[in-house]
């Protein structure tokens, strides 16, 4: 085994070990880490956010043999031969063994997360140093997302029960109580997190969930957004499965500024998960449900051109024709934060996929002006398909 | 007066009365409307959700008399001399003689909000047909918002404290009460609102609050956000009155996508604004309160060089780097939300002030780590300050 050509160099973060090496030059693993009984994987760290133990530039992490399937590491001679001066040291919480891990990790691509002493979860109020991380998500398997906080409280209700896991006078807590900014649910296998509106507020929401998830050493984790949106062409109450994640022209991109620079990242969503989802709705045969791609705007009003905001300045005549370019690039529907959604979670190796109810038919209106009980029935449609499949994977599994 | 030229044209909504020019050529009108008895200001209106009664393109809007200063119109006489065909017809809702407009009302640059039969406020959940906005905002003057909807709440408690119009069992209903994206509420005055985290929410927001200002015939509003912000070569705890929001390349500037095309525009603040708040803080002498540069980002993590995200791409150094040349920049603190805020309010005559407090020195670290009672006290200080503010031009104003 590599561990016993290295002495300990880091700390042990619940089970992880972690190393620092002075001197080595490494390049990126892949995401997917060689998995061996006490196998290392490394990472570039070429900063830590508190100088390490040993002073080091680059850390690595050990992957914990009971959460391991027996294999070979593939490290790199030219590192093993640079790694030196290390040591380790015990954190307080211990490892739980947890035969849950048979597949893939939930893994932050930013490695100094492993390297840091506590991890304060700021926008959920949980920190790795307060609470037990693995005890309370180590069995998460299903992440579902969506911006109001009454409807992700609804649905984890809805949820339980579909489950068997409801009883009289049970109660869902929630996680998040200490901060407004957002919510968390959870029964059994399944997490519900309301991520508020747009980007900003859902990548927030994203970092802290994949750090979380990381933490808790989930793996196999599947994040499932239950959204609402403004259809395309399709008659109000149509769920739209989202095939592509597009920007407002139409590519299938998500952009950010990082350090004042703009950078374009290429997203994607998993094209079988959508098969799957699109598969589970034929069969519940409740409401029409349609693949195409997902327009994701930063603004509701101009950036998806309606005609009824504070300000507007265009034609109807542009608006029309921008709408009909859309549906022709295979647009079907209009939210705010499905790119940055596709982005993250592929990154970190997180099955993501977008389930939104369409409002209105954007071809014919810009208000949402539907009886409030025919809005509340259509909201209710992405939560029944996305409960249907969740019951339909676990049946798959074994579960009862 | 220039009505008694006119047949009247369109449909009196709530004292505005609205005209349809089916042949006139007209430019937009300055944001500054002439206002005379009965005046009409006159917008380009290029398209209508709704075809008007007259099937006209264009639109003005009549200040009704109550309401305006005596003073001479200053229509073009090219425009006068095409309006022809016009009716008037009036709505359910009567036109309330109102004192308190004696200055800059509320404007949508849009001039198809004047044209709608209905305005749905989607995300307050509340509507010109079901709602009498004019008597439930009419004397709204100063418009709080930030992030947190329970600051928002105690924000509000507070106000009614000092402006002395609290008592026993006073009770404090949130007015959005039919949603759970915002909280609004009002008392005297002051209305407080939440606007969750980010442009996008912040956006939304902002279009449906000038929407309701504008119906509600308000004028001479000031808007303050009173928000938390990561400081930059600051003690944490420090109060940042902003004097210009700025992008991530720290320019003046809001960028936003329109029809699937960038859109830059140039942004400012009231500086006299400001200066007035700085003024309150020197007076209050409660806490370090300093005039600078307010950085506004996408993302909290990545997008404000934070090493802690679960994504980053960048070394330590790069962050330092970035966050110095932003310091040399004049900038003092980064949020979320300030750009769209200048942006939107700057267009719609609105007054405009961000006042936020930095929980912690950027310059030293990432994470949000202070005691839970250190950042309690923290995000109260923008508080005391606006309150102070508010209560300060109040008593100017004659007000007890």
């Amino acid at each position: 085994m590599l561990s016993s050509h290295l002495p300990w160099a880091g700390r042990d973060v619940r089970g992880t070990g972690v190393f620092f090496f002075p001197n080595a030059r490494l390049t990126r693993c892949p995401p997917r880490l060689p998995r061996g009984a006490g196998a290392v994987s490394l990472y570039l760290a070429p900063s830590l956010p508190q100088a390490p133990p040993s002073g080091g530039l680059y850390n690595a992490r050990l992957i914990p043999a009971c959460a391991c399937k027996p294999a070979h590491t593939s490290l790199p001679a030219s590192v093993l031969g640079s790694c030196s001066s290390l040591r380790m040291a015990s954190s307080g919480l211990q490892t739980k063994k947890d035969d849950s891990h048979n597949g893939h990790f939930v893994q932050p691509t930013n490695p100094n997360v492993a390297a840091m002493q506590e991890d304060v979860l700021y926008h959920f109020h949980l920190s790795t140093s307060t609470h037990d991380l693995p005890a309370m998500f180590g069995d998460v398997k299903f992440v579902c997302i969506g911006g109001s906080p009454t409807r992700m409280e609804a649905f984890i209700k809805d949820m339980a029960k579909e489950l068997g896991l409801d009883h009289p006078g049970a109660e869902y807590p929630n996680i998040c109580v200490g901060t407004d900014r957002y919510v968390m649910f959870k029964v059994g296998p399944v997490l519900s997190l309301s991520h508020g509106i747009g980007i900003p507020s859902t990548s927030i929401m994203l970092h802290e969930l994949i750090k979380l998830l990381y933490h808790a050493r989930c793996s196999d984790v599947t994040v499932i957004r239950i959204g609402t949106s403004g259809g395309i062409g399709l008659e109000p109450g149509s769920v739209v499965i989202t095939r592509q994640a597009m920007d407002p022209s139409f590519k299938p991109v998500f952009e950010q500024m990082v350090l004042g620079k703009r950078v374009v990242h290429r997203v994607h969503l998993d094209e079988q998960l959508a098969q799957e989802l699109m598969q589970c709705g034929a069969e519940l045969g409740e409401f029409p449900t349609v693949l195409g791609d997902t327009m994701c705007t930063s603004d509701f009003y101009e950036g998806q051109g309606r005609l009824d905001g504070a300000l507007c300045s265009y034609s109807e005549k542009d608006k029309q024709e921008y709408l009909w370019a859309a549906h022709a690039a295979g647009i079907r529907n209009i939210e705010m934060e499905c790119s940055v959604l596709a982005f993250m979670c592929g990154a970190c190796g997180l099955q993501v996929a977008v389930v939104c109810v369409t409002l209105l038919n954007r071809l014919e209106g810009d208000q949402v002006n539907s009886p409030h009980e025919v809005l509340a029935e259509y909201q209710q449609r992405p939560q029944r398909l996305v409960s249907y499949f969740i019951k339909k994977r676990l049946a798959a599994a074994g579960h009862p």
